[in-house]
Formats: structure tokens, C-alpha cells, sequence
């Protein structure tokens, strides 16, 4: 799957356009043979969010066995500094036009993790003191704690998307920008944390679909914003924008993937299938015991009393 | 469910000896007829879980409608500012004995919630920062933003408890902190968050259990800690610390309920209904527009070209 939906490495162009949002890489042609490809792929999420959150639960086992205490502190202030020595931590970066289906995927996919090991941020227009720093800076302080998987909705590229279509800030800015990520995501690859960039690819009629639905359904105006259609009508240029920015920023390590998503259950099943494989690379295991085994169930049994100690059935 | 599990209320007497981890209070008669009340409580977390999606989602769109961009912003360093004027948050505060179950009940029961609108944090011993500050100082940065639901995994209690046990602050100092805890709350309260504290109650014996199975499966090692044993010692003085806190911590608006949890199965269905009951009375609903519909439709179809514009099939 990550060979199928790998866009932009180092340079390479990428063409959007030759990517069909309604195409589905990598479905296996018997997908819900007798049932029907969107309930096999709901299903499909499900198990393989169970697999995942076992891989979860190891990379933070790791966490913890490597710095005692750290991995059950409260993550207030953002992930602490980054180190080669650090355990790893595992980053999916999700973008898209809008409506591309970002939260839906958060649902889906995170939805069938564990809770408990993950670390979502969303990001929004900077605030006042957000912008008295670096693009980065707000970034940095998202990062998830060793040993947690980080989802980041929306990222550091709207800097070089909204920040570009819009004009935000002048082209010698945000074009000095690639190299920036660049740097930074590969120091943070080098920090142990693994990073899955993913853009969720939809087509413009689909996006005009899904406002009409916003626009039609009361239960979903809150979800709508007339932003929305003014970064619609510079539909070309956000294209182009992502375009660049997925051929120019995919360090060794930090590679961009592209989803075909106008079908959610395939765009589900995809970026949950890139999840796990990306796990699979890390090689996880439990890790051993730090503390004698045999004498911790000596201890418990001289506190077992007698009274009141017994097997527990379950049901 | 609230009724029948509301434990402790400005003063009154709590007797945790009388309550017993293995019941079941307000578990239908009829449940799992035919099936076994484990798999029907299963599914019933389930089904909860997706109500409360709903609830979460409201909860949510009401933040965003009363501070638009607020709500899409990045949390990363703890809640805003409370005030009455706040769109509302729920904050739900899990506290247990070791092994009591806080991890599975997170896993289970916002595991069939809304991860994106899920706020959770742990808290473990203090870092060398945070003993800089007053206790609450750490919580405060840790509420959930408006519009998220705030889960506890440990708490500010922690500091009446196993400070008090341990002996890690003077007699006085934890003493008073049942006021201050007091204070704190009603302004919580007050700020529009709605408070659910629940004590995950378990017997000595099922500790025991529990314990072993650490020591016992190679896969479960890591979260064993030699402390666990020294606390056990300690049952009775934790169990009155708890009873006291109980008692004395009760506020209008964030009251206490005390769970039964020997049976994993009941205690996760227990805390989906105490958090439904909750939402219930928060009598959520989606926003009006904040915008001209009409006027947007209208924009909307002005940028449908008719190129590629069409009804999009699901499947």
C-alpha cells in the first residue's frame, strides 16, 4: 500500500491530476465478495484498529520501560525535546481541501485505536501569539509524547497552502519554507519519531456535493463556513499548491502518500492499511521485565491473607 | 444510574465496606437474556458510545457557533480561561486503586466515542515543575478546551490520597485541600464545565488477581510496578483516604459516583450510562446558521461549472 500511494520523493513532480479521487489502489479484488466493498472495508477498520491498537500499546510499553514515570505524565505542554535516544512515537500528518474528509478519517480510523495512546491536535487560522513566532513554533509544542501516536489535523503545510493561495505572506516566505520542513521533519525523523503524511485527495465535484449536503441538512451548518466557498473558487491554484508541496517535501522518512477519497470507506481502509504497515516497519516488541519477577510474587503472596482472596470469575 | 451510584455528598458519611464490587446496580433485569450479560454489555458500550458521538458532536458545534476559529485550534497548552459566558465542556475524573481499571475503562468507553473531541490526560507523580506549583496548577493546564469531553486518568484526588497515605505533605496541607478542591470544582462548575467523578471500585482480592496476571504474562510486565505491592499494604489507609474524600468533596454539580468494578464488563457499561445521563442533562442541540443559506446555495451553485459536476454515488 505505501508503494501503491507514495507521492513525491525529493524533487519528483506530481501530478494530481493523473490521480482519480474516485479509484480505489490496492482494494483486494475480492473485497466483500457476497457483501459489498464499503461494509468489508468498515469491517475491515475495525480489525485492523484492534491490530493497531496492540501495536500502540507495545511502542508505549517502550515508552515507558525507557523512562520510568515520563509516560504516565500528563502531556499539557506538548511533546517533550526530541533525541535520538528517545523511544519512538509515531506522527500521521492528514491534509485536504476542504471537506476532504480529515475529521471523518480522525472518526473512522483513530476511532478503532486505542484513545488512551493518542495525541490529536488540530490546527486552525494561528492566534495572536502563535504568531509571534515561527510557523513551526506552534507545531513543536503539538508533538506527541514518546511512545504516543500523534494525529495532526491540518499541519505545517497550510503554510505553504492557505499561506500561499491567499498571499498571506510574500512568495520569498513561504517558498523558503520547503526547505524548512524539510529540516524539521528530518530531525524529527532522526528524534524517533515516524512520520505519515497523508493528503486526502478529493475531486472538485465531490466537494461540491458535500457543502450542498452542509448547506441542506441543519444538523450540519455548523460545519460550514463561507470561507469555504472563496478557497473553492481558487481550486486550481490550492491543487497547484499541494502539488508543489508534496514534490518538495518528502525527506527520506517522512514521505507524502496520496488517498483517493471521494469514497470513504476506501479512503478509511487505505490510511488505517498505511498505519499498520508503517507499524509493521517499527519491529515492536514488549519489553522485558525491570524488575525481578520471582521475588515481586513472593512479596504478593506474603500480602495474599487468605481472607477474601480468591479466583474471580469473570461472567 | 446516577441515583443509584451517587456517592457522597457535602458531608455525608461514605462507607465503601458497604458496597460491593461485585454488584451490579441498575444492570437490566432482561440483560443479555438468551445471550450472557458480558457480550450484552459489550454491545451496549457500543451503542452508547455512538450516542454519546452525537452528544459530543453537539457539544462541540455549540463551541464553535459561540467563538468561531476558537474551536479549531490547536489545545496544546491546556484549556482556555473558564467563564460563565463559555460554551459548555464535560470533564469526566476517573480515580481507582491500582489495577482498578482507569486504562480499560478509557479504551473501551471513549474508545466508542469521538476521539477528535476527546481531550484525555494522565496524570502520574509530579515532575519537578510542577512541584514548583500549587496542586492544581497542573490540572488547570489540563482541562479540556470548550467544546471537548475531558477525561481524568487520575487526578488533583490523587493529592488527598496517596499524599496523604505516603505521607508526602504535612497532615495540614492535604486537610486543607478538600476545601480548595471544593473551590476549584464550583468554579469549574461555574465555567461552564460539567464535573463526573467516578470512583472504579474493586475489591482487595481482585487486586490481587490482577496483580499476579502482571507478574504471570510476559506481555503484561510493563505495567507492573514494585510500588503497586507497597500500596497494596497500604489497602485500608488508601480505602479510608478515598471514603473521606468521598465524603468531603462533593459540590453541587460535581458529584461523586462510585462504580463497582470486579466485573470489566459492568463497569465500562456503568460508566457509558453515568456519561449518557450527563449529556442528557445538558439539553444539547445543534446551532442555527450563522450565515444566509439561501445566499450561499446560491454562491455554490454560481461556482458549479457544470464540468464534472454531478451526483456522486457512495458505493
Amino acid at each position: 500500500m505505501r508503494d501503491l500511494l507514495r507521492a513525491g520523493s525529493d524533487g519528483d513532480r506530481v501530478d494530481l491530476g493523473a490521480i482519480d479521487p474516485r479509484s480505489m489502489p490496492g482494494l483486494p479484488a475480492a473485497a466483500g465478495a457476497g457483501g459489498g466493498r464499503k461494509a468489508w472495508a468498515r469491517r475491515q477498520v475495525e480489525v485492523i484498529g484492534a491490530e493497531l491498537g496492540r501495536q500502540q500499546e507495545m511502542l508505549f510499553a517502550a515508552a515507558k520501560a525507557a523512562q520510568p514515570g515520563a509516560a504516565t505524565s500528563a502531556p499539557t505542554t506538548g511533546g517533550p525535546e526530541l533525541g535520538g535516544d528517545r523511544p519512538g512515537r509515531v506522527l500521521l500528518v492528514l491534509q485536504a481541501m476542504d471537506c476532504g474528509g480529515k475529521d471523518g478519517t480522525i472518526k473512522r480510523v483513530a476511532g478503532a485505536m486505542n484513545p488512551l495512546g493518542l495525541h490529536i491536535r488540530s490546527f486552525g487560522p494561528p492566534t495572536a501569539e502563535e504568531l509571534r513566532h515561527d510557523f513551526l513554533w506552534r507545531i513543536r509544542r503539538a508533538l506527541p509524547p514518546p511512545g504516543y501516536v500523534g494525529i495532526f489535523n491540518r499541519s505545517h503545510y497550510e503554510d505553504v497552502l492557505v499561506a500561499r493561495v491567499d498571499g498571506l505572506v510574500p512568495e520569498a516566505t513561504w517558498r523558503a519554507r520547503y526547505d524548512e520542513i524539510n529540516e524539521f521533519e528530518r530531525e524529527l525523523t532522526a528524534g524517533g519519531v515516524t512520520v505519515v503524511k497523508v493528503m486526502l485527495h478529493i475531486s472538485r465535484a465531490e466537494q461540491g456535493e458535500r457543502l450542498l449536503d452542509r448547506l441542506t441538512e441543519p444538523r450540519k451548518y455548523w460545519k460550514y463556513n463561507p470561507g469555504d466557498i472563496d478557497a473553492r473558487s481558487r481550486w486550481d491554484d490550492y491543487q497547484a499548491a499541494y502539488a508543489e508541496a508534496l514534490a518538495r517535501c518528502g525527506p527520506a522518512g517522512a514521505p507524502w502518500f496520496v488517498v483517493p477519497a471521494d469514497r470513504k470507506w476506501y479512503r478509511d481502509w487505505a490510511v488505517a492499511h498505511l498505519l499498520r504497515e508503517t507499524f509493521d516497519t517499527l519491529d515492536l516488541g514488549y519489553p522485558p521485565a525491570d524488575f525481578d519477577v520471582a521475588a515481586e510474587r513472593a512479596r504478593l503472596r506474603g500480602l495474599r491473607t487468605g481472607q477474601g482472596e480468591r479466583r474471580v470469575n469473570e461472567a
